[in-house]
């Protein structure tokens, strides 16, 4: 096991941990709510988006309470925003991370009620004073996490996708659509930590560059695995993009020029953390991993 | 015209400009994601949780800058939940407020995008500066949002909704289910008030405990005017729930005992605003409005 994976297991680990305790219990009728959002949190995944949120904090010495804090509701946005994007209405997926979607579990209701439950707890726990002791901290966590989330963010790159179906796009307007829907959420997760540390404009900068080429690197390979990749490998369908007629990295540059355009990024990503020197090491193995990945 | 419903009516139309000034305008791929939002957000109804924010702000002498802010955050929640509610998988509306739902308009997809992106950036701007020059104040006002919008709150209570078509509820079922599902927004929004003017804590206790009484009093008197009201009057279905075997508190009180119930709740919501004496008397005329009103 590499240091990447073993701190990738870890940060996973302790996130899925600060989630259970975050997440309420019920008995009342509201209860299958709770119980659509602990499955959708806990079916797993990478993890990715926590582990970059606990190591952009470790490189400004935030506690680890803060850290997991922010780690958990950065993965509950991204949770709720499989479970959103999965339903029949718009990708209809009925397999996430080899299990029944949400949907297919506790029907469309609920799965709508479990979003919208992951997405408001999120910001509630970024506002808790928990989080951080300095409020201006917390409330530039919320502002931030809106902005990354909202229509000028991922639910913009969601209905760019959607709309996407009934057109051909070059490759600028993919380049922005997956900026918006994946990029950005990213790139929070990577200024949370500059946040939470207080950390300097040109620190803060650096941690975005480097989200920002690491978010293409990692959806162009997303692109490729879609392409390339088995259902039993990847846990969800493939080829899907290709079947609905959507344009995609691959689609447009063909196989060889994406894979290299994917390298590129993620050397461009290392290179924006020359700054933080050794310290950033797990982040330069993070962007080599990233378009490694055979999941 | 009496003085409260110029207070209505102009409060609404501050609201509308000010939410029509936060809506962000796009003319990409994304377009349409925010047309649906203005659509949504513009069919009007009787802003009546805004008037609520604007005007137990009043007693503490806030800005009116900041409490248009906060009022338009609790209308975008407020607006979300109708869309999500309205979803052909929950409630299946086609008719809101006399016009089409947003589903109609715009598609499922669409639809649900419109709801989260209205829901994530109402915490952007209560997060915002421009709210509020206090961090602690906005992250109050983030935290408890949260807590009456989420799982524990309004989402809760539409799940609890949801699980009440296959069982039979008694009276005290229905009083929880109805306070999470509308009393919990309602009183976040007299709170609001009080957590922007920095109120003590006797205060921000007093328009709670009206909030929840007059949250009540307003659902009772939705379920009376849902039974005996005309569709006409009301721009929406009636007698939906009845139809749909739900229990609400006309089918178990009868029509007499109701009616009875919410004049009770609303005598006893003025009497929790004695302390403001004069001050209050248009959250008086409001809560004898809620029970009075046709539609």
């Amino acid at each position: 096991m590499s240091r990447l994976q073993r701190a990738l297991a870890e940060t996973a680990a302790a996130v899925a941990d600060e989630m259970e305790r975050l997440l309420p219990v019920a008995d009342g009728l509201e209860a299958r709510v709770f119980e659509g959002m602990r499955y959708a949190i806990m079916a797993g995944g990478k993890r990715l988006r926590p582990f970059l949120v606990v190591t952009s904090a470790e490189l400004f010495n935030v506690s680890k309470e803060s850290a997991l804090r922010a780690a958990a509701a950065v993965e509950m946005v991204h949770t709720y925003s499989l479970v959103h994007d999965d339903l029949p209405a718009m990708d209809n997926d009925d397999l996430r991370r080899g299990k029944p979607t949400c949907h297919v579990k506790f029907g469309e209701a609920t799965a709508i009620l479990v979003g919208d439950a992951l997405l408001t707890q999120a910001f509630g726990i970024l506002a808790d004073p928990a989080t951080h002791s300095d409020p201006e901290v917390r409330c530039a966590l919320v502002g931030a996490l809106a902005a990354a989330a909202g229509a000028t963010g991922m639910v913009g790159g969601q209905m760019m996708d959607l709309e996407a179906e009934n057109r051909t796009l070059d490759i600028g307007a993919i380049t922005r659509l997956q900026r918006m829907k994946t990029g950005e959420l990213i790139a929070f997760s990577c200024e949370a930590g500059a946040i939470l540390g207080k950390a300097q404009d040109v620190h803060r900068h650096a941690l975005k560059a480097y989200a920002h080429d690491l978010g293409l690197a990692f959806q162009i390979t997303d692109d490729l695995l879609d392409t390339l990749g088995s259902e039993k490998d990847l846990g969800k369908k493939v080829g899907k993009d290709a079947g609905a007629g959507k344009a995609t990295f691959v689609s447009i540059l063909g196989v060889a020029r994406a894979r290299a355009q994917a390298l590129m990024l993620a050397d461009q990503a290392v290179a924006h953390l020359d700054l933080f020197e050794e310290k950033a090491d797990l982040l330069r193995d993070v962007a080599r991993y990233v378009v490694e990945r055979r999941k």
